[in-house]
């Protein structure tokens, strides 16, 4: 077993790193994007990697709905399904069940909720979570963890973040039980074909076969506790106790003020171990992403490119990344703006979206055309402008990395 | 000027052609996807080019409502405004505004109707119809031509008829006024760049300038009469006497039966100019095309690949098209079938929509996933189907061609 993270360089506190998964290499900082139900809305896992994307992140709770727990198995795991080669994040559900599902009912086992879909009864517990997350075959798997809502008092969060400790234990327990017992995770790195490991003409179950592989799953810590300093300390101990391969930031970017996000992330993150992975989940705006990289953050996913391009809202570089230096310098928001595209003051303008950038997008279209279709209806609009926000992310990340 | 149109060989009745365009030239019989509003739905001009798409057909009654008459001038025409270099065929306006538009009236100088996007008051006419074509920079125009409804009587059909050849009379003259005098078509066959050729800064219209071009612009005549053979071959001889680039057999794939269309096309193409391109309009299934085909059409356009692909039904090869012979033996609708990709039999099926054909989707995914996305509501489900269905029509096309 090979190391899993190293820290390459340190510029302040910012980290230049490097993550090895069962699925390859990630450079960190790194920007996840976000396939919700398998797909990263309207991109094929094919345009992703020529984004340049080196990591993706699912949603288990899409994922247990459909195709289910069996399906997934059946279906030999996410990365076969929507043909992705590299690494796959995945949460661990707990937050989606507390936002989408009915009816949700927690106990200190874990959560009963009806399917958003088909009011299907479905328990998810931390247990059955890493089971589904071993099902979809991901390379870092999240703790099932219980959600504090953003407005919530003290003393709920203290609930919260003491329960989801309890059930981080309960997460790492059956990770390492399991973790000996899962499907290959990539079929073709050890030439076993889809039709010699999986009977796919009946309706069996896979049987489950000892992993063969030198690089295991990973299980990351979520610390919780609102803004509440020392709710956060004590979460962050106790996650340290178990020992993860990675910690994440929780319940942030829930609608907080940015200057408390920033004073938890500043004081989180010096405490957090240098020697493993800092993920920052939910977040945020790309200033607040160099901000959270010059604290010591390596990890971050937001909805933020992928949804705001479904409205017309698209990043641009205010000028050439190449000579942007996010690392040093006062930090500002001056080197990017967002463009709303449908603005009439495009009608005619033929110019390229970004002319800093190298996307499809703005190499192939104008800013008049890509109003165009969203002025009138096109599906087309959607991708096009998904496309150029997606990679105005990673080229960040790109930018990032090469100044540490 | 040289040959537009050339019959490069006849089997039987069906005909190998060639047509050069201004932007290009066609190898016949051809299939041309709709893009509606200036795209292919839920497809790039970009994506167009690598599924063998020699031509497209857009529409002039939306493209005329957005981005304008004046709209489309000031941004050059459509081939520059969507970044699509090969030739562009553009309907006359005439058959949405009759199924689209609100409160449309029609007199002998044209129709006065209300944009059915808000509400603006337009008035199209024969000349008014071919001056926005030019504005589009088609490669092929369409003659503005009154309507008759699917189930109209005679009387209504033989008025319709009557009106569309004082119509086409009135195209004509208007084409032949207006054709030395448009924008340049393609400025980068020329090179005049944008910026020269037109001042976007402000708000006035770009100046006409006299057509550089050693290929005009062709302008296609409407065959129209229902299903009365009589009134078809008044009107084909009507537009014969005025004289066309191309015919185009109009009013079909309405409703009427099946045999009814064959009976008009079967009897019209034998007295259709033999030196002319003829265009069937709006059909039809595949095995339609290949019986136009078979009796000497040249040209078509259908809406069925594309919005099938976006309600998950595709067109799938039964068996190699390499060695299909759509020209020789019986006809039949043995050499594919439609697949209901959302059926519950495909959730586990790891196969590819269609092993015989070469497109992204069926190269990149399996039928287990394309379903899922379909399932789960992901915009990419429309995007992957609708490469399938259009490969599937113009590898339809080339095999067609191969075989003739």
């Amino acid at each position: 077993m090979t190391i899993m993270f190293e820290v390459l360089k340190q510029t302040g506190k910012a980290r230049r790193g490097r993550l090895t998964l069962p699925h390859g290499v990630v450079e960190t900082p790194v920007f996840m994007p976000i396939a919700t139900k398998g797909a990263v809305k309207t991109l094929s896992s094919q345009d992703m990697e020529k984004l340049g994307s080196q990591i993706i992140l699912s949603n288990t709770y899409h994922l247990l709905l459909r195709p289910g727990f069996a399906g997934m198995k059946k279906l030999g795991g996410l990365h076969h399904f929507m043909n992705w080669q590299k690494p796959i994040l995945t949460d661990s559900g707990g937050y989606q069940v507390f936002s989408l599902s009915k009816m949700n009912k927690t106990k200190e086992e874990g959560v009963v909720f009806q399917s958003h879909i088909d009011g299907a009864r479905i328990e998810l517990t931390p247990e059955s979570s890493i089971e589904t997350q071993l099902a979809i075959g991901s390379d870092i798997m999240m703790q099932f963890d219980d959600v504090a809502a953003g407005g919530a008092d003290r003393e709920r969060h203290e609930a919260a973040m003491e329960r989801s400790l309890r059930w981080a234990k309960r997460c790492k327990e059956a990770h390492l039980e399991n973790s000996k017992f899962q499907i290959p995770i990539s079929k073709m790195e050890v030439g076993i074909s889809k039709s010699e490991n999986l009977n796919l003409k009946n309706n069996e179950l896979p049987s489950l076969s000892p992993n063969p592989f030198p690089f295991q799953s990973n299980l990351f810590g979520i610390i919780q506790g609102g803004t509440h300093e020392d709710l956060r300390e004590r979460s962050l101990k106790g996650l340290n106790d178990i020992g993860f391969d990675g910690y994440a930031i929780g319940g942030l970017s829930v609608g907080e003020p940015r200057a408390e996000a920033y004073r938890i992330v500043e004081m989180l993150a010096d405490k957090m171990p240098a020697d493993k992975p800092r993920y920052f989940m939910g977040g945020g705006m790309p200033e607040e992403i160099v901000h959270y990289v010059r604290n010591g953050v390596d990890m971050f996913d937001c909805v933020l490119p992928t949804r705001n391009a479904r409205h017309g809202t698209l990043f641009v570089w205010n000028a050439d990344p190449d000579k942007w230096n996010p690392i040093e310098g006062e930090e500002n928001s001056d080197f990017y703006e967002q463009m709303h595209i449908t603005n009439e003051k495009f009608a005619f303008d033929e110019s390229p979206i970004d002319p800093f950038c190298d996307c499809e997008t703005c190499k192939t279209v104008s800013k008049a055309y890509l109003r165009h279709l969203f002025q009138v209806g096109e599906i087309l609009a959607l991708r096009l402008a998904t496309i150029h926000n997606v990679r105005f992310y990673i080229r960040m990340m790109e930018r990032i990395r090469e100044c540490l």
